[in-house]
This record gives structure tokens, sequence and C-alpha cells, in this order.
């Protein structure tokens, strides 16, 4: 079906209207109308093709809302009407171990991503939320509840799961001590989650002006990171520390306020780890890894938890036509937290 | 009382005999007539102050085996001619979280080194065992059980708790995959205690000749690192890898070789880890982490183990004046796979 969107045709020309066909429906997809669409920052890495690999025409966009307009024969899990989700991926090979498992970011023959991934069956590029409508096989669509702000929920198909999934996979509960480093899209729900878990969670930041900021996110501290004394008297204090830092840095700083096996966890997609002192982690037993989204069972059990704990993300709503202005200010670092597009603006 | 010792007077110097006076027993002491003392990779840094903080003269040795000759009179745990062993330390603060919790090497305050350290009473510098005899308090003292062979069990308590430690930690079990990196004092005693505990032992080597003796240990495998079509073909395989490499390299070709979930720990003191790629963690939540020889409770669980299952490092037995040319063997790697000093020669 004839499709309206905004498409990147170039690493270095802005985003413009595009016109591409979604497939017709097999047994096992769904078809959904696109209400809302989140503004990942990978979205602006992706067009820009600062990781490689992207491939022209482009059509952004791993955080979508919609409502069913059709579904395949042998489609039982979702109705006409319903409010669903599509996050990051939307096929793998399910039959490997890593799928078995329920962890299909992890697919031994690569999951297929949202958008600039290549279709299993066609071998056609995939393209993503930044358009009318998006046709998706089933075992990948999500299912919103029906107490959610459906204007919010779109970026907890990337944000929210990616930071959801290390508090859940290290076992977060109430009274552990987390501290969230960076306070962007991800950091910011970051934050919400893990409080909403019940943990007392501290910020990290740079500027003494978040303070008020990360308070009124739910975190019960503040450490200034540039203030020596403050990160001194920070020594082995938290269970966990889930690092957002989207840029390569010096984890060092990080690592000494960890408790004995206590973890950090990056989530930025940051390429080369700048060398560190191992004595940070063998003076403590302490742990560095990092973390990969989440699977579709687990962002599910995302959006769950989100709707119970009505935890959702600070968005601001854009039309489609602002997107490219969305990207700059974005990269600026000047957004509170997360752009959505309304979609009902793309015509 | 006046004993004698082999000690290091200078960082450049070779070790030459010396005389200490060992402390009158306090209330809760054992007072220990060594036999045999294991030399340590340490040993030899702290002789050289590779690390900085040496001071001189210093009596290295922390793998000492030796017989009960006397007891303060608090003394409860030990009688005269129990066969007992001390490992690297000899004290802590016994008062803070870690020691609470058993994990006395990670004393807020820090721990008392057998040798090299300011003793908690007197202030005076610890002496190890390169010595006729030491004596310690009770709570650091380890029981040896009958069944042991004496002559060998001294490297356990360091070279094995060190490697029992993590084994343990990450809870190691029958089934498991479990790789070894480096095989010298410390990778030989992983080889033999994971196989103990029932896991399937790989081992990586950078020599093709290395095989037999790997296999000899309780290697099911080993892999040449060297080769690529192995490294490549051991991708995703481990469950838990343990890296004994004594100096600073680069660990992203074992990252490669974890299963998601998988951890490398870094038993040595190899200072600044190189930089390596997160997207060898981010690309299946895998873990690195360092670990730093155990708590005394830990250790004796060691040896118990040890016992149970018959595990013994593989010893060349030394005098003590072979000391110097034993360093120099150790320093080129040519021992298989610990040295043991017989202190019957020092007289």
């Amino acid at each position: 079906m004839k499709t309206l969107a905004y498409a990147a045709h170039d690493s270095n020309e802005e985003l413009k209207p595009f016109s591409l066909e979604r497939r017709s429906l097999r047994e096992d997809d769904v078809a959904i109308d696109i209400l809302y669409s989140g503004v990942c920052h990978s979205d602006l890495h992706q067009a820009r093709n600062d990781w490689g690999g992207s491939q022209y025409p482009m059509v952004p966009g791993h955080e979508i809302i919609g409502k069913v307009t059709a579904i395949g024969n042998k489609v039982t899990k979702f109705k006409v009407g319903d409010n669903v989700g599509v996050g990051c991926m939307v096929d793998s090979c399910q039959q490997c171990d890593p799928c078995n498992a329920h962890e299909e970011q992890f697919c031994n023959d690569g999951m297929t991503g949202t958008y600039n991934s290549k279709d299993r069956v066609t071998g056609e590029m995939t393209h993503g939320g930044y358009s009318q409508r998006i046709v998706v096989k089933d075992k990948f669509v999500l299912t919103i509840p029906d107490n959610m702000d459906l204007a919010k929920v779109a970026p907890i198909l990337c944000a929210g799961i990616t930071t959801y999934s290390p508090l859940a996979q290290w076992n977060i509960k109430a009274g552990d001590s987390v501290a969230v480093v960076g306070i962007g899209g991800l950091g910011h729900m970051a934050v919400k989650i893990a409080a909403a878990m019940g943990a007392e969670v501290t910020v990290f930041t740079r500027s003494e002006s978040k303070k008020e900021e990360a308070n009124s996110l739910g975190a019960k501290h503040v450490i200034l990171s540039t203030d020596k004394d403050q990160m001194s008297a920070a020594k082995k204090s938290f269970d966990f520390i889930l690092n957002t830092i989207p840029v390569p840095h010096d984890i060092s700083p990080y690592l000494n306020t960890l408790k004995i096996d206590g973890s950090l966890v990056i989530v930025g997609v940051i390429g080369e780890l700048p060398s560190f002192h191992t004595g940070l982690l063998l003076g403590g037993r302490r742990r560095v890894s990092a973390s990969l989204i989440g699977g579709i069972k687990q962002t599910q059990e995302t959006i769950d938890f989100c709707a119970k704990h009505q935890v959702y993300p600070e968005v601001e709503m854009i039309k489609m036509d602002e997107i490219n202005t969305a990207f700059e200010r974005m990269k600026n670092g000047d957004v509170k937290y997360r752009f959505v597009i309304d979609m009902d603006s793309l015509k």
C-alpha cells in the first residue's frame, strides 16, 4: 500500500518527503496506522551514516505507536482497532538459542531492524516509523495497555526497554543504590524506571543546573562529577551504575563509586572504551558490561511495568516537517528529553 | 624469637640471608615453624619494587605451610603440632562491611599483607614465608586437612584461592564451559580446579607445544589463540573465561568467544587495560571483571576443596639458597608451574 514517509536520501542531506510501498499482509502480519513516532538519537546517526552501513532512501523511526487496521489470516493475538507498538526489531531467525531464550536482539543470524535492514522474506530494505503505516510480523508487535497515554508511550519502545532491560537483568530491587550517568533520552528514563523499582537513585551530572531536574525525575541525590570532593565522598556507594553517556569517555571515576561486586553497565553505542586501570575492578570485584535494547518479551514487560507505575518519558511533540530542526536540536542536547512526531501531521 | 630468613635489601640486589625477630605471642597468636614456602610471581615484583611501595629489608613469601609450635592463651582453634597454612593476609580491621562479609581482602582500612605491610599493633613491617618461622593472628591461620601432601599445598594459599574464588563467585558448576587464558602458576591451578568442579575446560595458548600439557592438567580442548580460524570457530562458546595473563594485553579476541551473559575475569595484576570496542560487550551483554585473591573463609574452602578432590599444584622443590635462580627462571617462564622452597634447607 502506498505510504507517505520522510526519508534520508544521503548522509549529508536533510530528511524529505518520500513515498514507499508497504507490503501486502503475510499470514502472520499486522498492519498498523502510525499515530506517534519517537525520535531516537540513533535515527540521526543512521540517517547520517555515522556507524556505516546506511542504505538510502532510509525511513528512520523505531519507537512506533499505532492502531491495528488489518491482520493476516493466522494472527490471533491482535484485532483491528488495538493499540499497539513496534520497537527496534521486526524479525529474527526465531530458531537459534538467543531467539528461543527471548533475546531476539542477540539472534545468531542477526535481528531484522525496523529500518535499514533486509526483510527476511524479500530481501527488500525495511522502513521505519517516520511514515503513515507499517506492516510487521505479529510476534514483533507489542500490546499497549488501555490505561496508557498514547502520545507519551513511543520512547518506551527504545529508550524504555534499553534502560529497563539492564535494571531487570541485574535484579535491581527496592533499596538498591543505583546511579545514572547522563540525563538525556535514555538517562531520564533510567532514573524514572529505577525509582519506580524502589531503588535509591543518584544522578551524576557535570552541571549544577541539572540538579533540580534530576530530583524532579525521581533522583534522591545528585553528584557533580566535576567536583572531586563529591566524587571522593561517593566512593563504594553504588550497587549498580547505568551509564548512558553516548560518546567515548573515561569510566574510572564512576568505577570507584561502585560497591564490592557492583556493576557499571553501558547502554550507549560509544565505540572504543578508553583504557582504564584494572585495579579499579580488582579492588572490589567490580564488573563492566554493556546492554543492547532487550527482547520482545521483555519489551512487553517494560510497557506493562510503565503502565502499572504510570512511568512515561518526558516528550516534546513535533510535526513531521519539523524533523530536521529536531535532529539539530537533539544533536545539541536541546531537548527534554525526547521528541515524538505526531504522525497526524504527515498528510 | 631470632629467626633466619632470606630478604631483599634493595630493588636491584639478589635476596640474601637475613636475621629477624619474630614477635612474642599475643593472646590470639599462633607460632608456626615453616616447612614449605611457595614462590609467587608477586614476590619477585615486590622484591624488585615493580609496583612501588616496597620497603627493605623485605622477606617475601605468602604461600606458607608449617606446624604450630605455640599458641596464645586465647587461641582455641589450633593446638601445638597442627598442620597449618598462611596466605596473603595476616590481619585486617575486622570491623568494616567487607571484613564482616568474610572479604578481608577488600577491608576498607586495607588488609595487612603477610609481608611488606605494617603490623596493626606495632606498626613494624611484616615479614613473610622465606623464613624459619612466623607468628600470625589465629583468624588468619588456615587448617590443612590430614589427607594432604604438605609438600604440594603451599601454592594453594595464593594461586589456589586466586583462581578458586572467581570460579566459585561466578557459580561455575558441572557442565559449564570454562576457558582459561595463560597456563602459568595461576592458569594451571585454574584448569585443575575448574575441571574438579565439573566444568568443560578449554585452554587458550599461543604455542602448539602446550597442548599436551594443557590436556594433562584437565583441559578437554585447546585453542591456539594465534590461529584466526580456531578463534573464529570458538565464537560464543564460553560461559566464563578466567584470564591469568600477567601483563597488559588486548582482551578483544577472548570477549568474542563468550556466550551471552558470559564473563571474562582478570586475575593478573596487569595495570592499565588496553582500550577495546564496547560492541564486544554490547553484542552479548558480556561482562569484564577482576578478582583479588579471596577472603580467609573462602581460602579455607579452597583448601578443603583441593583436599577433597586431591587437586594440587605442580611444584618444583628448591632449596632456600636457590631462590635467586628460581626468580630468574620464573621471570623467563621456565617453571612448571610453581617453585616451592623446602624450608628445611635454611639452617
